[in-house]
């Protein structure tokens, strides 16, 4: 597997985020035994008419001999592959996915992005994911107010903390527990014990259903919930730890019972029919057909006005003062302002995210699309996406137990998780992430689950938790905690999962381990800025076992993860060599590196002639290496 | 190689042109010992959401399993792939690259396109080229008027038939050697006797060089060709024999003595300022950095409307009488309308189909895209692609001499040709051509080489011109001859490849058997429409050879390719086995289908546990085999 590497790190490239017409420098690793080389170079596009720009030798470091290309950003998506020519004549191309001796298409290129990039603490986020009526209900909950003055909305099904989620209409949308921000907000030492940075809610504003995707206004948060100082007082009280907020909107649709919809449906003269797609009886274009989801026709000015566009639009006035909202999670992202011939779906998010450049710059923008979200995903707009693609379903594929079900939400055919080996796991991440710009991966989420899909402890393989969570900490994109993942809840999918937190059980023997594997991955996370930002080269797979290394210039580390007795050889050649301060010298025969954190019982192995992880049963493990010392330019 | 199968063909898709809201019937043919499947459907992906529908099983038919699904046309390009469930749970995807356990990306699904289709006589079609200045001289050629006059254009030098091609400037695009409208109309019964019936001029527009991609202006044809009178003639004469003329115009610049760039340089007030980019010190965009090309800014409505925009335009008056014009080819229909952040590409292609629409829809539009093209050829203008990814250079690499060089404008990397094996030819053509809708497949152009390119003969391996123009003849795609392949004229590049025509050398023995081969595989793709239509199934391929079977209801032709000493073994469950007229029954042992055109000695062999092809050395056979019987509805 020892390849010549590039990714878009700070190790590999001089400045990711680089204006139009400006020249970055990217660099190329080739391995020893590679070659000998007579030509290497990127291979550009610019307005679709290939570039070749010669790379010069740099000189050998770390081991590998160190090329550097210049390459002028002359589009706003600018994608590169290196070229690689041997003294024999032979070809290869490398590009996201790897290395081909075959010429490769243009959507796996690197890429350099000119438009504006992520905040930095994008990628260095991890993420807690709360479902409001299900997180935790505060000392003096609307809620429980409003139930005793018989003052609850006509759709709410009460429930009690303990009650079990009803998965079947009409209890499904409609059951409500009552948690509520201010809960939230008392139970942020939680979040802080935990380690987590953001906080993503799902929607808080008025609806008719517990997930409030149906919204019936944008102009309030919903009373249930505390109302909008609720808001601002979360919002506060997170920041004061060090804690950001983001919201979430759906642009796809709103709710029937949304006062632009009532207004378009009462009066088809009002400005609020061009808001939504009504035929000439009456009827009106919906999400899937559901008809209490009314698709937003965005062709539609005044829609854009008041909704997305401009210092007074609904997407403007939860980042402003009192909220301070640090960006948006957008719901149904993939479908929003697509129907039949129409598509004005990059209009929207690029009309979106102007709106929040100019409102506070310093806010993050993630856009719902749970499939091949490539085409979107360029870097104009959404700076990571929730999908499930390059991580998520691949993760249960090969971590779930044999022959399992999923239930909806998390997007597998038929409900089923295929079988896959760890090599069928890293050829299907590769696959889908190889559509992204690095920017973009760094910067999306990597979740074993969310309030849509069953948990993925529902039916995981014997200890594979910290084996699962482990890569989303460890892999580039944001790791996501699904509230209630750190007690171990199970739930058979997408309705099943909103369990109300099981708060007071973190002592709990079946809990209490989850709890410090959750604590432990998100700390090293925290610790190594690499884990973030450096860069990710895969050294090896097996069925059960994959090894990686995320490298930067001051330390880089080495991350295995196996869902059985595995071992894995490692060419000592492959692994970070330089002396840095704190990592072992892994060339040194004998040499172990330090051990971060780990789980099951890896051993790292090292010998003259290569070395080795292995592992009698699931286990994780990770070790701090030498940072990568890159030649001078 | 025996998995389930399905193509754009008729056998498989109900309708390839249907509205948007349709409902296309596709059928996915299972292979026996395939399964059992517990269930088979597509996913479509409307508006970027998935979709699933179930397909039912039709029964078996042609020693196949029929299944057949009813899809949707929700938007104008509208993806969809095959997922095939095992009654043990394994999933398979299938989509226009072929099978895979992982699921699979967008842009290789296939496809049901809304947008108007093509002219059924498009992919029936096989296309000679003919670059105007180096075809024929007529009897009273205003070339040699001119110069008797003295009155050629200054930046002409005056060459002799049978002088050399200079390859270097000033010679390269200024030497002239007084081809002539007239001369093409003269020689139309040469392209009678090969079988094209669509010729595509190079341009015809007055310019500065023999190519004359630099025009100097569209409103008439060059006197130096015979003006627009010739024009006339030749499409008149070419209809007569039932021969279709497109041509070429350069929809990214113009030449620098244009009379639009002329204006716009002399007066900056002048609208055709707005047609080219001048920076404010007069300085100005043109294609590659080359002064002499301009490159038009398309922004501008005025030169919408001069150029590409409704009926009196350029793009519409050559197809209007008196010119009559079947089409047009654009050049560089990459670059067109990109520079920088502005991608006006989309809207240029579909005014200049709308356009063609509404004045004659009978035409054909070709773009040149030589490399990845996909993203600009989803079928909303482009019909076809004169691109050398999917076809010209995986050919070339499997075909000729190792370690041959490629002079410029074929656009291998490095002017060097890498070596592939026919497997390699098979991944690099599926790579590319899965980017494409089938409907941009049957329409894109399969050259072996073009004006642009050295000559495929060149460097190619012994008797391999008629396995390469052979597989032009009988791949999906329209077969080009660039004139003088039949001549077997070698050319070391694209201004080497530019050779006057050879014309009395027909009957010499280095040239009949060359030009016999041209006719005889032209005649085998006219006599069976199969080979333009029907679907394609790949049966084997190994280091030096590849099999393959177009298919429709009527008749298959299996074909086969070899570029040395090659044994193919075929399960005889691969090949189409009812019993139509006039085709072999494959199934029995010892059939032996009938020979349709062959060159070498490719040996068909049957036996009871299966079939092989056999050659000594380099061969392209055809043989004839039953059509598909298809289960009804």
């Amino acid at each position: 597997m020892l390849t010549p590497h590039h990714d878009g790190s700070p190790l590999h490239v001089s400045n990711p985020a680089p204006a139009l017409g400006e020249v970055v420098r990217v660099r190329l690793r080739v391995p020893p035994g590679f070659g000998p080389l007579e030509w290497v170079g990127t291979r550009s596009n610019p307005n679709r008419e290939p570039r070749f720009d010669e790379a010069r030798r740099l000189g050998e470091a770390s081991g590998w001999d160190w090329y550097e290309a210049s390459v002028e950003v002359e589009n706003p998506v600018h994608g590169y592959r290196w070229l690689l020519v041997g003294v024999d004549g032979r070809q290869h191309w490398l590009n996201q996915v790897g290395l081909s001796s075959i010429e490769t298409r243009d959507h796996d290129d690197f890429r350099l992005v000119s438009h504006e990039p992520a905040p930095g603490w994008a990628a260095e986020s991890v993420m807690y994911q709360v479902f409001p009526d299900r997180f935790a209900k505060s000392a003096d909950a609307p809620f429980d107010e409003l139930r005793a003055r018989g003052e609850l909305p006509a759709w709410a099904m009460p429930a009690e903390w303990g009650d079990p989620v009803d998965p079947e209409p009409p209890g499904r949308s409609q059951q409500v527990y009552g948690g509520d921000l201010d809960g939230v907000r008392e139970r942020l030492d939680h979040l802080v014990g935990l380690g987590v940075n953001l906080l993503y809610l799902t929607p808080v504003f008025p609806a008719r259903s517990n997930h409030r995707y149906d919204a019936s206004t944008f102009d309030r948060v919903d009373e249930l919930l505390g109302g909008d100082d609720a808001l601002v007082r979360l919002v506060e009280a997170a920041h004061a730890r060090g804690i950001r907020v983001i919201g979430d909107l759906t642009s796809n649709h709103s709710g029937d019972a949304h006062e632009w919809f009532r207004t378009a449906q009462a009066d088809p003269a009002s400005a609020e029919r061009s808001f939504y797609f009504f035929g000439p009886d009456g009827s009106y274009e919906s999400w899937l057909g559901v008809p209490s989801l009314p698709k937003f026709d965005w062709s539609s000015s005044e829609l854009r006005r008041r909704f997305v566009e401009g210092p007074d639009s609904v997407v403007a006035k939860y980042l402003k003062p009192p909220f301070g909202l640090d960006g948006w999670r957008i719901d149904v992202a993939n479908m929003t302002g697509r129907l039949g011939a129409v598509d004005l779906n990059a209009e929207v998010r690029r009309t979106i995210r102007r709106t929040m450049l100019d409102v506070n710059p310093d806010t993050i923008l993630l856009g719902e699309s749970t499939n091949d979200a490539a085409s979107d995903f360029q870097g104009d707009a959404w700076h990571g996406a929730m999908t499930y693609t390059p991580f998520t379903r691949p993760l249960w594929s090969w971590l779930q137990r044999p022959g399992s079900p999923a239930g909806g939400g998390i997007g597998f055919a038929r409900n089923a998780v295929p079988a896959f080996t760890a090599r069928d796991f890293l050829e299907a991440h590769l696959r889908f992430a190889a559509g992204f710009p690095w920017r973009t991966r760094i910067a999306t989420m990597n979740a074993l689950d969310t309030h849509d899909t069953p948990r993925f402890l529902t039916h995981a393989r014997p200890a594979t938790v910290p084996v699962a969570f482990g890569l989303a900490a460890t892999m580039p994109g944001i790791p996501v905690v699904w509230a209630g993942d750190e007690f171990a809840l199970t739930g058979a999918d997408g309705e099943a999962s909103r369990t109300p937190m099981p708060w007071g059980s973190e002592a709990d023997p079946a809990v209490e381990p989850t709890l410090a594997a959750y604590r432990a991955l998100i700390a090293l996370r925290r610790a190594h800025p690499v884990l973030a930002t450096g860069g990710i080269r895969w050294l090896a797979a097996s069925d059960d076992a994959i090894a990686f290394v995320r490298e930067a210039t001051d330390a880089s580390v080495l991350v295995f993860a196996a869902r059985g007795a595995a071992r894995l050889g490692l060419e000592s050649a492959a692994l970070p060599q330089a002396g840095a301060d704190g990592a072992a010298d892994v060339t040194a025969p004998g040499a172990v590196p330090a051990a971060l954190v780990s789980f099951g019982e890896p051993r790292f192995e090292a010998s003259g002639a290569g070395h080795a992880i292995e592992t009698d049963a699931a286990a994780f493990g990770t070790w701090l290496l030498p940072g990568v010392a890159a030649p001078e330019t």
